[in-house]
């Protein structure tokens, strides 16, 4: 079974990506055929600078290597570098129609916020339709935010298998009851758009930082706490054995530990949680040609992969090959 | 100086054709750097099997070579055969907004006509862009239906120069005051929608049964007709110069000769014209080898060219490259 999973280069990782996604792909690749990628030209939608553009895709790279994807165990690649994926997008472009289109929430989210989109966001989900139907993908990991993205592509390849010729698998969405829903600093979802990520890849100072502005009631040290009402505990919960999590709920309902310490727990369990992965980090990201050398071996699987889908696309639109 | 242009393999080269642009594509070969495309990408937004596709773009390109498109003076090629095209088009996809992409005349007319217009269409105008961006045009002749297209191209360079990076040339239209306004049998401008063209590749009888199809008023043999009101004489004229027309419009005002000598006389004049590019395009399209060795040098060269333009963009966007 093939999995596909894109993730965009967006900046930092938080716990809310770690929990939800990320955690879950080493036990893809070690069970299924995973392919993954880094999905750097989606982020040309949300394009700052040249140097942030770059510097975010190397970075995602490193992440991903760091956090034990084996490039000989999946099929890992920049997405960028397998520039077949446009082609494919234009092929599939006429299978979906603008009014489809317009639905789109991630269009109609910017419009409503007053943005005045450009054609590559309007385009954006037949390029992720192109994404998952070019690698012949049985499953997709879909969070409720992507769930309509991976509808249009289902309905891309219907109607294209319909209209044109058999083609394209259909993919299932791959929904994970058990995922942990991980709250930010301030209890909504944790989410870079709302500022409240702990990310598990800065800087022990950044780390404690943010962890310390996770918002508490006033509770003080010598009163008891909820732990069910604490986004301190949810959040550490995550790192918890049913032991562990017994043993931290007896701290916050039996007065004398204060929130500070609670929380000081939390950084020093993350920081033991995330100690390797850190390290392998550190290591990849000054070593350039380990990174290269992966992105390459992955570019040239995936473009084998999708250089046989889009042979058959071809072959159905009758396009003159010589 | 460099001059593009692209042509949609949608059938059988007209007359109005042939005088409006391609009997300037040798002038052009010979005089500039011209690079000229059959648009089979393009020709998509109007799908109807794969066979008229396939049999369309090779039909197209037998006759470009026929016409005395030379391989070696110019850069021909089959679009779909340099796909990088299509990722230029993602990158400049976000150079333009949907409202302007709201406004194109192509998309326009379709939704008018209460066409439910794919994806494609609406991108239409991105993908045309890319053609004339990605290959550093200087030049590119327009009729009044593409003018538009050119204005989105010089808008969205602008906009990617500005934005982005100084990347693209930004061209100029190429406007022949001199070309020849040809009307099709019924007098309306010849064009294949009207479904009043005159073939020049049809066989004879097919060019026959054309010809004799123009309209006429009833004026019978014994008496004089008004030659300027005359499609067949207006149609004629484009084989003839000065002392050949003269002779024609005595032909005309002259009491004696009926309507059916009159288009016979074209027919032979348009056989005549014609008969040593028919002649070639019967040994070019029985000749696959050859036009496949044109079609590979052609696309070599359109993909050196638009790699180079394409690095370029790469490069300001920040793409990742290894």
């Amino acid at each position: 079974m093939r999995i596909l999973t894109g993730v965009q280069p967006s900046g930092k990782l938080h716990l809310g990506n770690f929990f939800s996604v990320i955690r879950k792909l080493k036990e893809y690749q070690n069970s299924t055929d995973l392919f993954c990628f880094v999905a750097d030209l989606h982020s040309l939608t949300t394009f700052s600078s040249k140097e942030k553009q770059n510097e975010n895709s190397y970075n995602a790279l490193c992440d991903f290597l760091a956090l034990g994807i084996d490039p000989n165990k999946c099929t890992f690649w920049l997405q960028s570098s397998v520039p077949e994926v446009t082609e494919l997008t234009w092929y599939l472009s006429h299978s979906i129609s603008v009014n489809q289109l317009n639905l789109a929430h991630s269009y109609k989210d910017k419009v409503a916020k007053g943005f005045n989109p450009g054609g590559g966001l309007f385009l954006y989900p037949v390029l992720m339709a192109a994404d998952i139907l070019g690698f012949d993908s049985d499953r997709v990991p879909v969070g409720k935010d992507q769930k309509q993205h991976l509808e249009f592509a289902r309905d891309i390849a219907s109607s294209f298998n319909r209209e044109i010729g058999p083609v394209f698998k259909i993919p299932e969405p791959e929904i994970d009851e058990a995922t942990a829903l991980v709250p930010g600093t301030d209890g909504q979802k944790m989410s870079k758009s709302y500022g409240n990520t702990i990310n598990f890849f800065d800087t022990e100072k950044e780390l404690k930082k943010s962890i310390m502005s996770i918002m508490t009631d006033s509770a003080g040290v010598d009163e008891a706490k909820d732990p069910e009402k604490s986004h301190i505990f949810a959040i550490h919960s995550l790192f918890l054995n049913q032991t562990e999590r017994e043993s931290l709920k007896q701290k916050f309902l039996i007065p004398g530990t204060g929130y500070g310490d609670l929380k000081k727990q939390l950084l020093q369990d993350t920081l033991d949680y995330f100690a390797p992965y850190r390290k392998e980090r550190e290591k990849i990201a000054s070593d350039p040609t380990f990174v290269n050398t992966a992105l390459k071996q992955g570019r040239d699987k995936a473009r084998n992969t999708i250089t046989t889908v889009l042979d058959r696309v071809r072959k159905e639109l009758g396009i003159y090959r010589f």
